[in-house]
């Protein structure tokens, strides 16, 4: 038995993630002087802005359909969320150091340890939601074999590693890991729209 | 058919307005000394925040106009909804540089740029509403001819342009379209009125 | 008509306030070196930001309050609504320049027009949705002859004045305003209460 | 009777502490240079941010029991849980000066403080809402003997005095009070179950 209403905490992580989102573009600091030039230096910074936009828009948009399929909230379910919440909440400073260093090696490597740490919490959610719906379980029926799930993390590790020598490959592996998952997820929709809601 | 319910998306969205209204100020910096003296390089600071301030606030409030004459929310509604979010996540940015180099040709286009993107995304917005709705889409017979939203994309690359030789010319015209929004917009609120609710 | 819910004005409201009660504390930078020390010039901006966060408080509050007593939003009430939380949003610049000013001449009396400016918002907030409501207004007949908020604006600017030659005074004028505020009203509560709900 | 829904104070909360758990994550600076010896420095800043982190999430969570086993908000519950979310707000300045300077004495007895303060504020709070349940208040039946809120005060003044010859003593038992409320707490789950929702 729950005693907390999803509502709150899906208001609470809203509110995490879209500030976590929004603080971001912080990193990105005025710069002196009112020439173009003065850009230039921004740019790596913006293009790591964009990349993490986009993780923390499909984290959102994913935890959002996840919470759909979600009908009571436990203690486990709840400390998964805030653990998720953490690694998500590392992002600004992640991108900002990966961004700054013209994505050098160990920041490219940090940034995808942060992803990976972030990708492994969001699988102990899936999971302490599951376990807490039972045999029945409405979400495993809609995750199915979870391909992009499992794939993800293998693919961060691959990043990390190839960031100690070529952080380009790395940053290329980041994006395609980004593009998996825009390409748009019908599964949860498909099985939420066989169960009268 | 939609798996998400419009409350959330208004939320998220309202939540990372707010952050995005409020940051912008952070941009005014504290300044050191307390003559009145001080204040005055941040007077442009500061009416480039009333600026984005206004332009915010009419973004935050047709886009409550919009997504009320929203009923389903679907995948792609859902990312022009980020899309939008996006380009209004860099006005906090734009500001700052524009205020901080007394608006100066450069910032003076980037923010135009930021404008313009921005506006596109809304009308972005708003046909992904409009084809989800089919032919008897209620937004499409709100929205009518549209025709600040197709105006103001022409005006702000008008800014730009102007923004090479005279920055007050750009600045006057981004003040006219905000002006020409803050007039009300009876249109959807009219339709509205027709539909029972 | 209005075709705007309460709901979501209440709570972009709330968020704009939340985050503008929270940033303030950024203005409280973390002082280089441990030693106790360290610690004392940030007395007085300490002190600034606890008499921002009572008057922050009392804002929302109030707000909560007014729009508690009120039906239906429209347009007026809704960029009345926008005016109030710009002048709010200048409470974090206005509080860390007198706090990191040691309650400076300048900087008392910014605060106080801060703080007039954001009671004019209010009040203007306040009668438009009272003409919104028309002859048998809830909230008009809730405020009753609202002293406060006819009084609140003259010791503001009493406040201001005497801020040119003593500074001291200013703040103990600022300080017996929120006092006021802080005992409880029971006027909106107490008229409230006889409407059935 | 109250005028105010449970819903907007719980709204509120929540977005000051969305808010304050994520701008923590502010005070760790991106560094300057990519080699990874440049992270080093920050360690004490992650682990100060973990350890708040866990605090404030574990507020979150009991707020959120709290304020489900209370009925209605009357004006000292307003107040008391401002005072509450005051004292949170200090959590990034302090958890911020102790990482920066590496656990150093001063700044361990203030982050002990203002732990303190934070609850002896949330006492504050439990007893506000139990007494306007009157004699037979969920809440006071919930919290039973509530020897957690009665110890965790005492061992923060042990911590307090503890750092000021050895800060680890001081960080150990911190730690040991954040553990100690992250053990599953049973009581009010357990009397709301009880209770018909």
């Amino acid at each position: 038995m729950s005693v907390m209403g999803k509502g709150r905490l899906e208001a609470f992580s809203d509110g995490v993630i879209a500030i976590i989102i929004t603080i971001m573009v912080l990193e990105m600091k005025v710069p002196q002087g009112e020439s173009v030039a003065v850009l230039r230096p921004l740019i790596p910074v913006f293009l790591s802005y964009v990349l993490s936009f986009l993780y923390v828009g499909i984290y959102w948009n994913n935890h959002h359909h996840m919470l759909h399929a979600t009908t009571r909230v436990t203690g486990p379910i709840l400390w998964a969320n805030l653990h998720l919440l953490f690694w998500l909440s590392l992002f600004p400073f992640a991108t900002g150091w990966m961004g700054q260093n013209y994505f050098g090696l160990s920041p490219t490597a940090l940034y995808g340890f942060v992803l990976l740490m972030a990708g492994i919490a969001y699988f102990i959610l899936q999971h302490a939601i599951i376990a807490s719906q039972g045999p029945d379980s409405v979400l495993r029926k809609a995750i199915g074999s979870d391909w992009k799930g499992k794939l993800s993390p293998l693919l961060y590790l691959a990043g990390i590693f190839s960031s100690l020598f070529s952080s380009w490959t790395a940053q290329a592996i980041y994006v395609f890991v980004a593009v998996l998952w825009l390409i748009p997820d019908r599964r949860i929709e498909h099985a939420l729209r066989q169960t009268p809601s």
